[in-house]
């Protein structure tokens, strides 16, 4: 039951996989992790960096991280209370395929851009859209 | 400029980096490009495939994989004309890192289910709001 042709399962056949995608494989968490790696941040360092995210998407990204193991929270009672994020062990493991991820990134933002440019350029849905 | 402490670019130094997570770091595009890994497809099959994935979300995830040069989409001229999109070669050096990213998902399913289902039952959340 489920197996590819290759014989691993994929998320095709695996809703287990595809329902932790659903939670890892959004912008926001692959930034929140990345932001991560070095060493634990603040909300208000990670609302700093991540340009365009909204205080409460924020909340919402680190929440669902911190459910998932992912992240772990810690707040010191001072006044105001000092709430750190930092990556669980858990959480560290997730480092190296977002780095994949990001090292792709890297790797093919020319020629991304290149192909965004041309699409733009024969405006081919646009044509559609009028015909 | 711009070099993280280990001396490679990061996102958090890198805006052209993400910009392109932008786009393909999200579940529905990760998830098409996994669905496309073996074969072109129909739009239709996409559809069928992806549970809960609406029309339009679907139509936009396509067209920006195509904008970005990930997708190829061809329109044969049937009646009613059939419609397919394929991984561009571009496209298929995506195939590794998002697998990367299956397989952690594949590994690390039971710990996050795990992590959720104690994150859940110590309502850690609730008994905040409440206080």
């Amino acid at each position: 039951m489920g197996g590819s042709p290759k014989g691993m399962p994929h998320a095709e056949s695996c809703p287990a996989v595809r329902e932790v995608l659903n939670r890892v494989g959004d912008k926001w968490s692959i930034l929140v992790v990345v932001l991560l790696r070095d060493r634990s941040k603040r909300f208000s360092e990670l609302r700093r960096a991540i340009e365009g995210i909204s205080q409460r998407m924020l909340t919402l990204t680190l929440r669902g991280l911190e459910r998932d193991g992912l992240v772990k929270r810690t707040v010191e009672p001072t006044i105001p209370p000092r709430v750190d994020y930092e990556l669980t062990a858990l959480g560290r493991t997730l480092l190296k395929p977002v780095q994949a991820l990001e090292e792709w990134a890297l790797e093919h933002r020319d020629a991304i851009q290149h192909a965004r440019r041309r699409y733009d350029e024969t405006g081919q849905r646009t044509k559609e859209a009028a015909g």
